[in-house]
């Protein structure tokens, strides 16, 4: 039996995404978002609302850092997502995190998070609040590399959040094969 | 040590997205996607390929379904995923899966997957290929609800998608509470 649950856009899994700026005096902001997503092979879409600081930050300098959020700094990361860097102007240092400059762009890369995407801004719409992104790099730790050098999304371990019941949890195990295994039905 | 991995769109997890459609026969069709997100409370943004017949049935119906990829079809919906709707007319048929019409949108439900979301076009830029939808209406098997009838996303189980080893992932463990833990740090 089906019931209607209403107009939620109820979507799973949702990452959880930390959106590295720099403030006006240089200084590293962070936030969480849940609602970003691949927009082509080298791009990358994140629905963020204009009244978000980091907003203020991407437009003054048309970059930003996408970093996966992972379970060691579970902690600090859900006190950047419940924290507003206009009423804490420190608050990423607060956070306890820390931070170097991006070669590519000018964003900070969180040191403790293993994988960054390295992004520059190709437009923003201020109705719908989508931000439309070049990733220019992808800054990744090696101990979530595999023997190829690609990342191991068992070593990353990327955290999934829970829209409903407001939880992150961790990724599980290997159920299957995309590309093959649906060739055994035709 | 970090290393750079080019300019590739590494974004975890991502979601495995069943859409939904009516060919102009009125038989279903549907296709897998990993990209697309949350937009909103009521809306989601799926990056389509305008090559896709999905996006043929999308423009002449201007509704589509979005359903969570569960692990008991998986080979069912890995068929889906590598089969083109343009060389197999009855690929749908060919899955095994079955659908019923929403009442909400011109889209098909397909039976087998417990969460479902009914969704009306708003636009879709041709040149980002950004399909950008409203969700009218949310269909879920009641197996999949908590006591409070809210969806429990261990019940529901969604996959993720691996890009770069295209494999199929449960959902782990839960091993945070968002909202909740960060506030120790203040």
């Amino acid at each position: 039996m089906r019931k209607d649950l209403g107009k939620k856009a109820l979507l799973y899994p949702q990452p959880v995404l930390i959106i590295g700026t720099y403030n006006e005096d240089k200084t590293p902001n962070a936030m969480v978002a849940a609602w970003g997503c691949v927009n082509d092979f080298d791009k990358v879409t994140i629905c963020i609302d204009k009244t978000h600081k980091t907003m203020d930050n991407i437009k003054a300098n048309k970059c930003l850092t996408v970093s996966m959020a992972t379970a060691a700094n579970i902690k600090q990361l859900d006190y950047l997502g419940i924290t507003s860097g206009h009423k804490v102007a420190d608050k990423f240092a607060k956070s306890g995190l820390s931070a170097v400059k991006s070669k590519k762009v000018k964003a900070p890369i969180i040191k403790e998070l293993p994988l960054t995407l390295e992004c520059k801004v190709l437009s923003y719409d201020e109705e719908t609040e989508l931000l439309y992104t070049q990733v220019v790099g992808v800054s990744a730790d090696e101990s979530i590399l595999n023997a190829k050098g690609k990342v191991d999304i068992k070593k990353l371990c990327p955290l999934c959040y829970d829209p409903e019941g407001h939880g992150y949890y961790a990724l599980g195990e290997k159920i299957g094969n995309a590309f093959k295994d649906g060739k055994s039905i035709k």
